[in-house]
């Protein structure tokens, strides 16, 4: 064995790890402690820099709580959650591309009908969305499930207002037919900034950068024997498109809001979600 | 401005970093960006992988408290801590090396006259400490201040048993005349696991590491215009000295402690301090 040096650092650390050690777990951390090391000889980290990372890493975790994730917070607007989710969902040019999932998902939305209205509590302006789940050559999806989620009109999702939305405002899931179609009336979202109250604020704040999201609709299509697609689809024109606090989003997934001239809605927007099968590469 | 993509990940995200921030923060910033995406990349962690980790920083931050500090033991058992101490404190040849403080120093230590015991409690084998302070010609150095701390037989430190240990057990600090020279008595320290029932715990079991400390004494050597020393003495043929939990251990710090035949003591062990001056370039 070998005493630690600066040259050897990573070396003589990852030297320790023990022979039984799951090789999975073993080529994980060889390449954290290897990459932690590069980075902290490449700036040459002072003590008091140190204390101050330590520190704030300690204040992200006791944000944490039962509703709330700050280093989920911190992986987002790192980039590293949409890097994550980039690798992991690798899919063929034409199908629908994902981005994060945010922290507002709420599983067994209720189960709407096709057409229905999502937005429970009168407010913003309305919108139909409208469109099909098809698979890469156009043909309809049956029995997908739509399930949606979005902000209201001042820019909260309904968990995080419990006394002022009614429970399940902006939310529900739709079951596709035969056609593939899919439709049902909601508002038009609009932009907001994450939770910036914590260290992950005050990151940003000293980066110079804004807490904001443009303005999103959530979707999680799934259906059986298809990859399930998690993505939003984003208001054309928004002024935070190309500063998305969280990095999320993708060229394919701006989406144009149209007027309805004769419609029962102020808007309507259109979208087709290309799923692939389960077993394709990625 | 770029949306985000898997092969532009870490360049997306610094592009953002705001023209009037700190230079240094967006160094340190930039080049964290870099190493961490590169990671991710590097082994392609999974979503589920992701979520343990995030799960593992979240408790991490949840363990600390005002006695315990979680995220030091982390950035020590992965090396982090002396590579940061190595950055910080580079020494001319012949200097005494500097090691992790740890975390059970505590300020304004008794002072006591030399010679005195640091040991209230009775327990352990004595062993008389002694040596001198001196620069790098070998120069007594007076009005050196030596603050020492170790644990006591049962491998804890007085801060750790309040209730068990007299306060200010095995701790004091001694100050040295025109010769330089200091001795007191303590007791032959022994080795510890440092505290492994929380998510650093768990870390090293999953590595196959476990997480004793080889035995040894601290000191904090300071004098007016010299460079602080920060620093362990080992006790040579510890069984852990080749596999500290933390990586303190250096050749030049490990020091033989001798039976006394002829004194009070059961044990005595020597070492001389070489202290440089603050302007010394590191």
């Amino acid at each position: 064995m070998e005493y630690f040096s600066e040259e050897a650092s990573a070396q003589v650390v990852n030297t320790r790890i023990g022979d039984g050690t799951d090789v999975r777990f073993r080529t994980i951390m060889t390449s954290l402690v290897e990459h932690l090391h590069a980075f902290i000889k490449e700036v040459e980290i002072t003590d008091a820099e140190w204390g101050e990372a330590i520190d704030f890493l300690t204040r992200t975790g006791q944000m944490c709580s039962e509703h709330r994730q700050e280093f989920i917070l911190l992986s987002d607007t790192l980039g590293v959650s949409m890097l994550v989710d980039a690798i992991n969902h690798r899919r063929p040019s034409g199908a629908t591309e994902n981005t994060v999932l945010g922290p507002f998902h709420v599983c067994d939305a209720p189960i709407r009908r096709m057409g229905e209205t999502i937005t429970l509590e009168g407010k913003g302006e309305s919108c139909l969305f409208q469109g099909r789940v098809v698979d890469l050559h156009g043909n309809p999806i049956a029995q997908a499930t739509i399930d949606v989620w979005s902000d209201n009109p001042e820019g909260f999702y309904d968990v995080q207002q419990p006394d002022l939305q009614p429970r399940w405002n902006n939310r529900g899931r739709f079951i596709t037919g035969d056609d593939g179609r899919y439709c049902f009336i909601g508002i038009k979202p609009v932009s907001y900034p994450i939770p910036d109250d914590g260290p992950v604020g005050q990151m940003l704040a000293r980066l110079g950068r804004h807490p904001w999201r443009p303005a999103h609709m959530h979707f999680l299509v799934t259906a059986p024997g298809l990859r399930r697609i998690v993505t939003h689809t984003f208001v054309a024109n928004d002024p935070y498109l190309e500063s998305d606090t969280v990095f999320g989003v993708k060229n394919t997934l701006v989406q144009h809001f149209r007027r309805c001239a004769e419609a029962n809605t102020e808007w309507q927007a259109e979208f087709d979600f290309v799923m692939v099968p389960e077993e394709i590469l990625s």
